[in-house]
Parts: C-alpha cells; sequence; structure tokens
C-alpha cells in the first residue's frame, strides 16, 4: 500500500530525523512509505482534494483538535485502507495548525492526546505508531498491548 | 523545586539519549533536575513510599490506564509542587507497565494519551512535557497553546 507522510517546516533537532529514519526504515518492510517536507499547508491539496495529482490520498491530519485512537484503532484505520489498495497521506502541522479549509479535506483528524506536544515529536510518534499498527495487523510481537 | 526522573530499563536508540539529554538541558534552567536508570520498579519505593529515604518525592507513574492531562494542568501540577516546594518525582515504566502496588502510591498515573507509545519515546514526550510546563509557568513563548 502507498503511505505518503507530510510535514510542515524544517527539522531543527538532527536526532528527530534519526529517529524518523528508523522508523521509516522499518516501515519499508510493510509498505511504499514515502516522505516530503512541504513550506506550508497549501501542497495538501495536491494530495488529497481537487486538485489531486495521478494518485488521490486519503488525508490523515495531526491535530490536537482531532479525536483520539488508540492504537488498534488506528491499525484497524490502516488495515481497511491496505485491504482495499487504498493510498493515505499524514500530514503534521505548522505551529499554529492548520487551517479549517484543509481540516475540512481530511478523512480522519487525529489527537495524539490532551497535551500539545512539539511538532517533531509528534512526527516521531506517528511513523511509531504506523510501524506499531503494522506489527498489530502482522501480528508480531512489538505491540504488547499496554 | 527537584525533579526526579527515572525510567526502567537501558536505551536502545542513541538519539533518544540526545534528545532526552536536550530537553534536560534546557529544564536545569528551571529546575533541580535528575534522572536515574532502574532495573525494575523495586527502586521506587525508596523515592516515595514508606521507605522513602531523607528527601520524600510525590510519584507520578506514566501508565497508559491513567489520567491524561493537557498541558496547562500539568503545567499546574508542577506549578502547585514548586510553590510548596515539593520534590516531585516521574517514572516511565518497563514494557509490561506497573504493578497495582506501585500504582497505589502514585500521587498522579498520568497517560499520555489513548495510543500505546514505545516507552523510550514516552520518556522524551514527559521531558518535553516538563520542559513545556516551566514555559507556561514562566510564560515564555515556547508555548503556543495549540
Amino acid at each position: 500500500m502507498k503511505i505518503k507522510i507530510v510535514w510542515i517546516g524544517k527539522t531543527r533537532e538532527p536526532a528527530i530525523d534519526a529517529l524518523t529514519n528508523e522508523y521509516l526504515k522499518r516501515l519499508k518492510h510493510y509498505a511504499e512509505v514515502e516522505t516530503s517536507v512541504l513550506k506550508d499547508e497549501s501542497g495538501l491539496s495536491k494530495l488529497s482534494g481537487r486538485e489531486a495529482r495521478s494518485v488521490r490520498y486519503d488525508l490523515v491530519l495531526l491535530d490536537s483538535r482531532g479525536k483520539q485512537m488508540s492504537s488498534e484503532e488506528f491499525a484497524a484505520l490502516l488495515g481497511e485502507h491496505q485491504d482495499r489498495n487504498l493510498p493515505l497521506a499524514f500530514a503534521i502541522g505548522p505551529a499554529d495548525g492548520f487551517s479549517a479549509e484543509i481540516r475540512a479535506q481530511a478523512k480522519v483528524v487525529l489527537s495524539l492526546g490532551r497535551m500539545t506536544l512539539a511538532h517533531e515529536l509528534a512526527r516521531v510518534v506517528i511513523f511509531e505508531q504506523l510501524y506499531r499498527a503494522f506489527t498489530i495487523l502482522k501480528r508480531h510481537p512489538y505491540h504488547l498491548g499496554h
């Protein structure tokens, strides 16, 4: 399945890139994963909206105003897209959040928890959750359920 | 104020230590912070329970079965301890969670969100939340509220 992970703005902390790359390497065993860095949210419409190019992605936006999912529910969402071979894109916002316009285009607006997380950390968390989700779907022992 | 951050088990990923150390450096501007690595949870009783040594810490356990707080609520908890000069300890669990016995000793059992997070990542998140909490208390612009 095709997965795209997009974030807005450059990475300040090299250790964030190191963790992202580690999970990316593991994710590539399970899916065709691409990453992309955007300057602002305007590029997201090309993935999911009316302006979508050859591949149209279902968009999952990370936003603290969104809904929370357990790792198992998140794995179910991923599994559904995998089974139907539907491309899925994840976007981690700029510090001031996404506009109402782009939130309206999202299939899911996902909150990682009530705490406000630095965007660079939210990126590492979503990479880890994607890896965890595939291990849940494959019944790999990485996820022990707590 | 005195803060102790304790985790169980060695760190596998060097980038986790790099991030932890970066936040630790920033935290030290605001509090007397110590870290400690334990082999298992038995050492926690020496911080908070009947076996507490010279300093008795209020214990915050990170556990997905706990309650979630917003960053502002977490900052208020920290501020209360700072104002009353009460030492506070944070413990990040082993992969199989904390025992009921040690959970009963905790002042707060804190969940970072519905998703199950790798323990090493949970550690980075709690360091970032501690730093964020101090910036909230000091009205430093790091925390923009979303």
